[in-house]
């Protein structure tokens, strides 16, 4: 009856303050610049940004290339893979939280 | 291009420390009661576990009844649909973190 312990790692993951969101915005507009990821999730310090993409970065989910305009961040397949589950999230949001 | 802040609220309740672990339990198992579920999330201590129960009491994901034999707890209608996307994450997890 335990939770599978690797269910338990990926929802602490992807449930990390901002986390969740900043993958939203790269699921649904592909990969971006750290300015324009900062524009699309008010609230949120650069500092912690930073730290958040790091992480998304040290586990596979996004790949970081440094581009003449700045620095670009694109999610890998194991980041695209989320879709469905981010879909299905948002759905129950959106039927609930309303 | 900025996440729907329903989504971003879920993201946050579902995410916090054990409460996707606790989710998991009660979709798998039906109602259980405190012990139960203590006793399916380990290393979560019972203060912790109160404190997450009493939240998704009040987020209306799971009601809470008084039994002879102790407490007992239930998801509402609200709480069984995160079933998808509790599953969606699982598979992902499985394919990924493996």
């Amino acid at each position: 009856m335990s939770p599978c312990p690797l269910y338990h790692d990926a929802v602490e993951l992807i449930g990390r303050r901002w986390t969740g969101a900043i993958l939203a915005v790269l699921l649904e507009a592909g990969p971006l610049r750290f300015r324009q990821i900062a524009a699309a999730v008010p609230d949120l310090s650069d500092r912690l940004l930073a730290e958040r993409m790091r992480e998304l970065e040290a586990r596979g989910l996004v790949v970081r290339t440094e581009l003449d305009v700045g620095v670009q961040y694109a999610l890998t397949d194991m980041g695209r893979d989320l879709d469905r589950a981010v879909r299905e999230l948002r759905a129950w949001a959106q039927r609930w939280l309303g």
